[in-house]
């Protein structure tokens, strides 16, 4: 998973690295689509992917560091799982919320990359060539030095507000059909009494809409606003064959907030 | 074969998913690039790859009607090909063309689903994990009771009205070079007399245009709007070294007239 | 590697024929975001990554006389490694920069094509067929008649112009990041004295800007415009953590006159 994009060589430069130091690796491609260098985004992708993904070598790379003096990591979760990417907080949101982080090293040892290092491509030259020594046996502790898991960089999640009838929340997602996803679970709306049907304001900004509350998108007309747990079971905004995220004009880290209506 | 898109994890997230159950399984993305819930466009876009797609089971997913009651599908085609997605005719168009279908059976057992299945996103929870057990050798007749082949949803494929010297025809699919495929073969041109090096009028609305009928490129001039045979057996609208989607305004459905030009 | 992108199905077709006819064979995806019909932005891509591919049949399609009298190709260059593709220079940067040619055949032999051959997509008919019939092991003689290597078309790159304290450059790539590679190495930079840390003028039309010479973005601060030697070892222009090739409105082909600043 990179921030990469795919109209560029990024991805197939990497491709190409894995299969001349680990020919019979299969790679997949979670995603190259997180947004240039948001690392929150890219780690939340990585934590809800997880549980549909083999066991294997999870390799992630968001680095607005890169060059920098943030390091470069490989570690082992709790379940067995191995990790590999920047010590920015993309890694652990996924490796704690699996048990947590085991053992963790810094990639400095020099036989395990691409030497020179291009200090602008460390996918390439760093992250990739670790992953798929990792893939061909080579043990975690032989890619460098030991670190304490505890000294791992950690992302702060933003948490929503929730009162007796409203909710503050954020935006943590907009996928291609402009659905909404937000801070929430279906526990949140339990707290302030939504239930399948409710009527509930959402005021972005200075606008305001009415949503329902809804189990899936069949229960509601084409154009209503839909209030739904989503796929990944976070609470998002939806248009029934519509563009929500359009009308809106949500983006990432936008606060929304959530009112129920009186009945 | 799927409306997901590249940007979001859906498409990797299924990919895992596949793995999961069938390690073995080879993947080939025949597109996820189908405009979001354009079930027609899918239809055609299946079948006109399917004559290039190895022997296996063939997966397609564009289903505006997750979540409410369209049934979730498998069949078997007459020559022996499997296809897995929602009963909405988006197989139907392919199986149909090469032979019909033999037998089908609604995906109802829970245990060759992901549960419990999002009611958002069958693709991952549903159809994948079916496509996989089938492809790991899983029977069809497993997946859940056999529905009537009869019975099942098919689209209406636009049809063009073609007379003496006129074509009333219907834009299919407009690729990334701007390339404008219409629901015309041959057959049709040939009937109202069209043969290489016509002059054809080209209405849109209420603009007209001249194309000129050629075999290939090469045969006009950088600039010339072309009438040809596309690769898929369809007759289609390009420019030499532009774009004629974006000339036109052409999208997806739109109707278009022709008219063989005096000579 | 191709410019037909991954909206439409000709990625996931051609894949599929590869399958047919090699159904062991590997495919890497270098890239298909080649602009459409930008034959030296895949002539240098090609070449580019090619140190990063394992061994293999490198088949690279930017084809803008699809259907014209180009010829089709398939060569072995000094280093063993086979390409297939078009003879309008796409895959002669690439053969050249590794040793050059040893053998070229022209791909006329109809038994290993797809017939019959659709005038417009010679990726799909011509192409992938010999690369997967090269994979499964048929002779690149096999394939048709011997072509002279020093028959072959050549692209002519564009060369900077390198003065006292002056160069004048030509844009090659911008990626993803807005990043803006030039045809530049840091032999050119050293020339004219540009040393770390060094202010260059960066003329862009009527525009001046102000860049910093540095080795990564974390030298810089957040904005700045930065001069560095890219991941394949060209000079690029870059924002620390912005877009460079939307400030200057960069594109291929585009010229820039770098000029240092007095000390």
């Amino acid at each position: 998973m990179t921030d990469f994009g795919l109209e560029d060589d990024f991805v197939g430069t990497c491709h190409g690295v894995v299969k001349r130091i680990a020919p019979d690796a299969e790679v997949i491609d979670i995603t190259h689509g997180i947004e240039p260098q948001n690392v929150l985004q890219g780690a939340l992708v990585l934590a809800s992917t997880l549980p549909y993904m083999p066991d294997g070598i999870h390799l992630a790379v968001v680095d607005p560091g890169v060059g920098g003096d943030r390091m470069p990591l490989a570690l082992r979760g709790a379940d067995g799982r191995l990790f590999v990417g920047p010590d920015n907080g993309l890694l652990l949101v996924a490796a704690d919320r699996f048990g947590g982080v085991e053992e963790a090293v810094e990639l400095a040892d020099p036989a395990y990359r691409l030497e020179p290092v291009a200090r602008t491509f460390h996918g390439r030259d760093v992250f990739v060539p670790a992953a798929a020594h990792l893939a061909v046996g080579v043990a975690l502790a032989d890619l460098g030095p030991v670190v304490e898991p505890g000294d791992l960089v950690r992302l702060e999640l933003p948490e929503p507000t929730v009162g007796a009838r409203r909710i503050r929340a954020t935006v943590l997602y907009v996928d291609r059909f402009g659905n909404v996803q937000l801070n929430l679970t279906s526990a949140h709306l339990e707290q302030v009494g939504v239930e399948p049907g409710s009527q509930v304001e959402v005021e972005v900004g200075f606008e305001r809409y009415y949503a329902i509350a809804a189990r899936t998108f069949a229960e509601v007309r084409r154009g209503d606003i839909v209030l739904y747990e989503d796929a990944y079971w976070n609470i998002a905004l939806a248009i029934n064959q519509g563009n929500a995220a359009q009308m809106f004009g949500a983006h990432v880290g936008q606060e929304l907030r959530l009112t129920v209506a009186d009945r």
